[in-house]
């Protein structure tokens, strides 16, 4: 099959084998797939992957152990769990140790004509949700694990670090769900985008401490201590933000000011697919380009481009 | 009057001007103090302190606006809020931006013949409380604001990482709570101290990862890494090291494994006071040297001499 192979650069192969389901897994045609900032970070050297990246997919079920019908349009959760540890029994298979994850951790991923996952992973794609709204159900549903995580006051004035696809999903997410948040970031075409999609914006330089809770969606090794500078004394700061690099970090002002930090990770497929079903989110005008899987290191190109939000790939 | 002055090295001079308390200040004739890891700290330069440091002592009101009768032993709170601001009034005047704090910040402490704090500040040390044993207010008050910050399940399995001052300080505390927590440590003779006290112990190297909650009180900067390496995922760390020195983190395992990290600080004394008084809770065995004010510069040398605990200097 054709595939995009991280070695660690990104390159295509037509003659990639095809992958075989294992037991209780599914065969998965995929339709289309969207570039993730990790990806951009797999391909610098994050979690030492190699392999076929992608996690952001739409796709349809082609072959395997049956539980869905052939032809069913799916997404997938993509931390494919044991079942059977303590964070699997307590419903967190997100964190278990056991785990594979698709497209980053032992487990060949997106950006390929094809891909497996444990049928218990898919999750029906509704008729009204077309292939390029879907495959947004991963960064969203990630945007939506905020809310299982923390509660956030409806009066907090919060601030999403950061103007790129995290930081603009994040953004749309917290305003269908009835926040005003304010994003602040370093390009100012990009805000005025997110601007026009009713999203309060700011040029970073311009932002004055004194946040109630800041979201740090940069995707750099740094976005912590700048969200640290940002946020009032007891505040909180939600960590998005995965990089393959480390960062020189003073820590004293987060013991002082007693600010609480959350690293936040993937959410459930749940509520972002009632979110997209229902209208009342639509990151659409988030699309930047759609390459095919032939073209995809110009497609990782563009999606490593900061005036870009979302790149997709179109697997035919 | 004699004092100890960081210039920024520790210097005893004997002709240091009186202090002259301002509107509603009393002047305190200081009788006992605490060296604590922050002062050790101050003197490499952690917040560019100048002046006289020190924060942990039992006092007498010598003098003032008269709030509390001459004579009357004292503690007294640290942070000298403005009184009017949004923290302030929130009672939170520990986080008062205009604040000064007892020898740290614009204030000079405690480790001199006399001390001016507000009035507000101060809290009466019941008879039944030595003055060796009141110097532990303040630290103590430190450990038990984990408790204004978090809820501890009974049924956690709780680390405190460090077997210095503060490690067995919050381990004591925890103790007389009713929780059962583990010291990690990486010296043999503390941790065989702190087992005499009905603590558990364990040296460093043969912790494994798992805990609920890690208590860094390291003082190390590079306490947190150690600290995320030892949580399990989704589990909590509460961070009460303050160092002079940044340190090179590696964040992403605190996205990929959800962990959250609560920085903590100063607490309110009272819940301090109550815990010594009812005797659910004796620090003294902790004490290692008392030193005369004159040789406060020996005090600092064996406080920062990492088999010891407390070292405490006596004013007269």
């Amino acid at each position: 099959m054709r595939a995009l192979v991280l070695d660690p650069e990104p390159l295509v192969r037509n003659d990639y084998p095809d992958p075989k389901p294992g037991a209780g897994e599914s065969l998965i045609r995929v339709r289309m797939a969207g570039i993730c900032g990790t990806d951009l970070e797999l391909a610098r050297g994050y979690m030492n992957y190699r392999g076929i990246p992608g996690h952001e997919f739409v796709g349809e079920v082609a072959g395997g152990a049956g539980a869905m019908p052939l032809g069913r349009r799916i997404v997938g959760e993509i931390n494919a769990a044991c079942g059977r540890c303590h964070f699997c029994l307590a419903n967190l298979g997100r964190h278990c140790p056991n785990r594979t994850v698709l497209g980053i951790l032992g487990r060949n991923g997106a950006f390929a004509e094809y891909l497996t996952l444990p049928d218990r992973n898919l999750v029906e794609l509704p008729d009204s949700i077309p292939d390029e709204l879907g495959v947004f159900v991963e960064p969203i549903a990630a945007a939506y694990e905020i809310f299982e995580q923390v509660h956030l006051g409806r009066n907090e004035r919060i601030l999403i670090l950061g103007d790129g696809r995290l930081g603009a999903l994040v953004g749309l997410v917290l305003w269908a769900e009835g926040y005003d948040p304010l994003i602040g970031g370093h390009h100012a075409e990009k805000l005025d985008l997110l601007t026009a999609l009713s999203l309060k914006t700011e040029l970073q330089q311009h932002l004055r401490p004194g946040f109630d809770t800041v979201i740090d969606c940069t995707g750099k090794a740094n976005g912590l201590q700048r969200a640290i500078e940002l946020v009032r004394p007891r505040g909180r700061i939600i960590l998005k933000s995965t990089a393959a690099v480390s960062s020189e970090l003073n820590l004293a002002p987060l013991v002082i000011n007693e600010i609480s930090v959350v690293g936040s990770r993937c959410g459930r497929f749940a509520p972002a697919v009632e979110a997209l079903a229902s209208g009342k989110l639509d990151p659409r005008p988030l699309i930047s380009a759609l390459y095919p899987l032939a073209e995809a290191p110009a497609a990782f190109a563009a999606a490593g481009d900061s005036e870009n939000f979302k790149v997709l790939l179109k697997i035919e």
